[in-house]
């Protein structure tokens, strides 16, 4: 068993740093692809079978120390009641969004064990089969909560934003909602044998700082302290990290998840020794010529040689168009680095 | 004559902080909106008396204290001979793209007093007519790189990444010619008249922290200093400022214009006392009810109290929806601070 990451997440890594990527399957893969020509992107996350074999997809073909469940960051909105479909180009659109203060009362937390034993299927089927550990996940709610009341809108949040403005306490109790289903959804995860989370919360950016420690990171902290007892390492993924690592290192999480805007040995000194780093290559470097790909690597890893809590990643997604080849090349630099 | 901007833009203001807005003359003013019935974007600026009537429309509406020349960043493709559509809903768009080395090695600069006579005529005409200072702008050589090999962008940009990766000499060869026709600009601008300048580096924020130093920075400071000379303060404005308060410091600019995603106490200690501070509401605040309006912009006045070198502006500019008279509550509230 492959325990690199878990090493990592605890921060005391001896080893060459795990690398791991966000989408690592995904639009990329001339496999994935071929899928999704049969199946749409609802009935990969639904169909334990398909979901467990996306999931162990890039284990095989890239040689990561870690597999993330395939599945989606609004399929928390199921817990409510509601379905979300992934359009094409468009992403993902809940099929009634949140409106008023009415639709926020009545929303209603289900059965999360009955909603959800499709994903607790899944992560049962792939921990059967693999030999690194398995990482579960759900958004922030901050960023649940604005696909919930703008579905499709990838700009400004303006509706969202204007709510906050309008009438906080609502919103706030929306996000206590989406909160409390979130810590369920994870506990089931837990249960069913992911070793790791992670929290995307993909959207907090472009709320202002008073916004964002109130609207966003409150609410992580909310995930973050409900599931200590469990001692599972939780990752934190926020865009907008580079700023606010303090911040984001006050919510107690095993791991920080930085993009690309800022030097990561920099970031580093602003996160306490006991909290690892993640990151924070930026995903267009893929695109690169593979001299630079290279080059860029190996000055990352060796900028953070010797940290045992360094968990190599991309600041964000692998992008659809990356050559596979060239992503093998950045696992494969870190495999075989030393110093 | 109202001096209050210049004033803090030389760190000795002990008055009232002096207020100005990015796109204070925009789709927001009922005005302007009439007039783009019956005039084009490229009309506007092109024309010296519809744009210094476009420039003045602001002052005598909202009573901010300064005026901003009313143009466009991209105008400045003519000096290559080439020339920008304004299409509506898609942004600037460059006639000729630039695709490869050759188009760089051909880029010529014509005459810029020649080219751009209409804007010091619009200038000279706004002159005889203020009782504030007025500000000339460029863009940053880096976004208007990404303007020319990407017309239309808004995402990524990542044409011009994969650009840097794979030829980063032509990529600043590029820069430099086009720095070196925004200086020239730039002096037609203060020989006609403005007495303060904004270099808008919009897209910056799309970079990682490497290429930032190299493809951004290093070419603002290359504006910066060729205009040291003239005296004539310059405020930076970068997205992403935020994260890059000191290294923005040291390019030497008489101000920094920043988002808001930090509290501007906090970014005020990352830059010396002898830099002015522009900004830095969140232009969504627009869209709020008037008292929040007003308690956050008080809010932002009184932390930022007695700072001889503090403008209050947007982090961005004002929004096509902002409703005017929140605009000017904005402003009003600022005229009548007093602790």
């Amino acid at each position: 068993m492959n325990e690199l990451l878990l090493e990592a997440l605890r921060c005391r890594n001896s080893g060459r740093p795990p690398v791991w990527l966000m989408r690592q399957a995904g639009r990329y893969m001339p496999e994935y692809r071929a899928l999704r020509q049969k199946y749409s992107l609802w009935e990969l996350f639904h169909q334990p079978e398909l979901a467990a074999h996306v999931t162990l997809l890039p284990i095989d073909m890239l040689g990561v120390d870690a597999a993330i469940l395939f599945s989606d960051i609004l399929v928390i909105v199921e817990a409510f009641g509601r379905n979300v479909q992934f359009v094409e180009n468009k992403g993902p659109v809940i099929d009634t969004p949140i409106n008023d203060k009415s639709d926020v009362d009545a929303l209603k937390i289900y059965d999360i064990k009955e909603i959800f034993g499709y994903v607790e299927k899944a992560i049962q089927l792939v921990k059967g089969r693999l030999q690194v550990p398995l990482i579960g996940f759900c958004g922030g709610p901050f960023t649940v909560a604005s696909y919930m009341i703008e579905p499709g809108s990838k700009g400004e949040l303006k509706k969202t934003k204007q709510w906050i403005y309008r009438d906080p306490e609502t919103f706030h109790r929306l996000l206590d909602k989406i909160a409390t289903a979130s810590i369920e959804y994870l506990k089931l995860q837990i249960d069913a044998g992911v070793q790791a989370i992670q929290i995307f919360d993909s959207w907090a950016n472009v709320l202002s700082y008073q916004q964002y420690e109130q609207f966003s990171l409150k609410y992580l902290k909310q995930i973050v302290d409900a599931l200590r007892y469990t001692s599972i390492p939780i990752i934190l993924f926020a865009r907008g990290s580079s700023l606010f690592p303090k911040e984001l290192s006050e919510i107690g999480p095993s791991a920080i998840s930085f993009d690309w805007q800022k030097c990561l040995p920099e970031l580093r000194q602003s996160v306490p020794p006991h909290i690892a780093v993640q990151g924070n290559l930026d995903p267009i470097l893929m695109n690169a010529p593979q001299e630079i790909i290279k080059a860029e690597v190996q000055e990352l890893l060796y900028s953070m040689r010797g940290d045992p809590g360094f968990i190599v990643n991309l600041g964000h997604g692998v992008l659809p168009d990356a050559p596979v080849d060239n992503v093998k090349l950045l696992v494969d630099t870190v495999k075989s680095f030393s110093l």
